[in-house]
């Protein structure tokens, strides 16, 4: 190994003496990543992930024209940046994945078989990952090794994570070998974060967070420094892209939801400060958290598993008290503006493990409102998330069901239809049967689209049929919804099987139509 | 109302003196009936609910041909004994009853559109009727009158319910008005129950839990004595059937199953007394409680939401420590057993409510081995718990979701086959694709039939698919589903949608086949 020279940067980032000594460039480590490896990343929706050692190695199987002949089981909290996880799919790098990612490679990878991807709900994936299961036909039982990028670390050898904490603590507590990249390009985050580490059942204890704000753990993730085979600086920043702006179907459903929430406070089922806000990323979102910016509901809290930019306006107009996630992904712009306003916004966030942040022991008790966005919706309120024609994986579960199955209000937000190839409304997002179901109907509370918002608690599911087709499906698809429900009605109660009527055979027509005509539109009959 | 002398049984249960004073005869109780009141009963698997007063209502209605005349909405933690509910679907008296059902009649209602029967978790059912959302339309936003066996009241006034606890504190908590039935036919269960209500959020707090034993509420549960309209006098055992025998298919379930456990001791991912085990009703899980019973575990514990006869002998065999559930649903001669020796079981048992007992917080902290039965599990182990052919009801979700979607291990096990009119192995229990979903991909780890059993975690679904059609599938059924899924694959992966391949136009052709030939082997081809 050349021995380097550290940064004052660097040196003012790392308080532990014997790690001066572990620095080293990425090639002295090539020889970690032997064809076949096991390896975890730490990174959350595309912050806080290792840069330099995966691009290295992407550039290393680049120019020796190794594509195919190293290849690794990767995990990742959640996405990776393009330039890491994509670049690797592009390059044949990748044999196995878990649990979600997002690029063109990727997905392509996953799609036509090369990559063997599992999707496990994000609270669930380090827990399982620490009880052994994705290492259980290997011979240590162990990841091999884990790049783990930090902001900091402390002089016990903890390490401060970036803007996520993702699987990091789990990853780390499995890890053979431990590789840490030093982030000077970004500020150190040391303070933001709240970090637990995970105990086997029978040794488990509760998690003790009563309010948004509840700090239980400590600063930094505890680490073993005999496994630290190498310290790498690194100057890259997080390649986040921007937000997508809040169209005009966004903001009715933004409308239809604040609507709802204002009648829930007016009958006593919410207080006026609502409860904590679970929101994803997306346009919808985006205009959800816009609409409360403008809304009358002060004091509010977000307990939700990513940050993004809207939340800051929210802070900003003085309605948001406190938020906690397990990462902040903000756009350039939104990295620039909360660097710039470290002050004001440090001491009202919290990033926590990914196992907290979607923790149904915390969401259940918290009583969040959780909202997501899904493929496509049916109408007895199932769900899909993930795989479009019941087979193309789009990005995985990610936490969808870890807060829609134990938030109080579990709610759908989608556009009534997207565009097909040749009809701008070639798709309806509300269908008679979902080709693939994440989200059961015992889940959902509401659906809502730019149409209406369907308030769907406590009905059957014949009741739910009827409100969805009439509150959420566009206007073009409504009688084409609604003929499929009365035929299937008529025909399963006359055949005493009509508790979720469906003309099982036909269930899937629409999606035929829109495959072999372009557009769910051009379905003939029922 | 008639005045009414207080037998000595009765007076021997009831500590509280005012309440003697309300002792009175269910048609003294007649008026608090109107046509369309929310009613609650206590009562869970068809023990502990309310017996005198429900058979009054239906003879009431029977002598008085006022069949469809008396209408209720129904609430009752799981199912109640057929004497009563089902008896009333018979004189459909039931216009919305919710979460779980067991009787042909009341199925029958529920299939035929007479009944609006909803299905959610048992653990959420509770909480969602404490916040308002059942009874969201109504002008109190309360329950109009609950109904609760107890077998024994304290002096102030609180309740200590028989055999089961179900959702009797928060259907308590809703009721605008409570008749008490003390039943003095059963012995007084007091010392068996830990009693929780249920706060709001923001005021939610854990449930310190953290072994099965553990003891976090009261004996009994508390009840506003000013909204006790009557208390009743009862002497009528509840009506349990004997158990079903285990089968030689069932017996093979449970020697894969126990492999499967030592061979998880024997890797380091269990301890050796194994981990809290949840197992539900039925052939094959009184093999697999009943196997255990001739295993080499021992000091073994039970978290699960029913007790029934087979955990008796797990007792006697030395092998079980203790078990905790939200009700005892033992048959006649299991009641026998154990009233017998009561000094033997009492303190080694703990009946808690549903809300606990399925709490995936607490199912999460302790690693329970969740264990169930589908209706159908398809190739890529999605999972159909209730509705057959898509449509039909059979008794509802239960709380499979609460365990499956929260436990360390997640198993369904199930006969490879069923047999339908027509043939003895008509239908196939490992399908293409499922009619109906109710447990997702993401929350199953392994499945088992007769034949075999797959472990599919961390599998991608084309893994899985193999596996368990390998493993699990009737040797008749093998070949059908390996053809389905290679076509699908090949077809997907050709057209870059490869993730999870289906065959969306012939995914549900084996239940044609069922349908209009008799038989899922019948299928001609795909």
């Amino acid at each position: 190994m050349t021995s380097l020279v550290a940064s004052q940067a660097f040196k003012g980032r790392v308080q532990r003496a014997s790690f001066l000594k572990k620095l080293c460039r990425p090639e002295d480590l090539l020889h970690h990543f032997p064809n076949g490896a096991s390896i975890g990343w730490s990174g959350f929706t595309g912050v806080g992930y290792p840069k330099k050692m995966p691009t290295f190695l992407a550039d290393h199987v680049e120019k020796n024209n190794l594509q195919g002949k190293l290849r690794y089981d990767l995990f990742v909290g959640a996405s990776s940046g393009a330039e890491t996880e994509d670049r690797w799919a592009s390059l044949d790098m990748i044999s196995r994945r878990s649990p979600h990612q997002v690029g063109k490679s990727i997905a392509k990878g996953i799609n036509t078989g090369k990559i063997n991807f599992f999707d496990k709900h994000l609270s669930m994936f380090p827990v399982d990952l620490v009880y052994g299961f994705y290492t259980k036909d290997r011979p240590s039982n162990k990841l091999d090794i884990v790049v783990v990028e930090a902001s900091a670390i402390k002089e016990d050898g903890s390490i401060v994570p970036g803007a996520s904490v993702g699987a990091t603590p789990e990853l780390i507590q499995m890890a053979d070998k431990i590789i840490i990249e030093v982030n000077t390009a970004i500020p150190s985050f040391e303070g933001l974060h709240d970090i637990t580490m995970t105990d086997l059942p029978p040794h488990r204890k509760p998690y003790l967070v009563m309010q948004v704000e509840d700090r239980i753990g400590r600063t930094s993730i505890p680490v073993d420094p005999e496994r630290v085979v190498g310290i790498i600086e690194s100057d890259y920043q997080d390649q986040t892209s921007p937000n997508a702006p809040a169209d005009e179907g966004s903001q009715h459903i933004a409308n239809h939801l604040i609507e709802f929430f204002e009648h829930e406070v007016k009958h006593g089922r919410m207080p006026k400060s609502l409860l904590p806000l679970q929101s994803g990323i997306g346009n919808i979102a985006n205009a959800v958290i816009g609409g409360l910016s403008e809304s009358n509901f002060y004091n509010l809290k977000v307990w939700t598993e990513v940050i993004q930019d809207t939340f800051l306006d929210l802070f900003d107009s003085g309605r948001l008290d406190f938020a906690t996630a397990t990462s902040i992904r903000f756009s350039p712009d939104g990295f620039k503006r909360f660097y710039d306003n470290w002050e004001a916004y440090h001491d009202k966030l919290l990033l926590r493990a990914q196992q907290v942040s979607n923790s149904p022991e915390i969401i259940r008790r918290l009583g969040v409102i959780g909202m997501n966005t899904p493929v496509e919706v049916d109408i007895y309120a199932h769900a899909n998330s993930t795989c479009v024609m019941g087979s193309r994986m789009l990005n995985g579960l990610g936490g969808s069901a870890d807060f829609l199955r134990s938030a109080k209000y579990s709610i759908m937000h989608t556009p009534s239809t997207r565009p097909s190839k040749t009809d701008p409304i070639g798709v309806s997002c509300i269908v008679p049967m979902c080709t693939h179901v994440d989200q059961t109907e015992h889940d959902l509370d509401v659906v809502v689209t730019e149409v209406g918002l369907a308030d769907v608690r406590g009905l059957s599911p014949r009741e739910r049929a009827r409100v969805i087709i009439d509150k959420c499906a566009h206007e073009e698809y409504r009688p084409i919804l609604m003929d499929y429900f009365e035929k299937a009605e008529f025909d399963c109660l006359k055949k005493g099987m009509g508790h979720e009527p469906h003309l099982l055979w036909n269930s899937f027509d629409m999606h035929k139509a829109l495959d072999q005509e372009g557009s769910m539109r051009k379905i003939k009959k029922w």
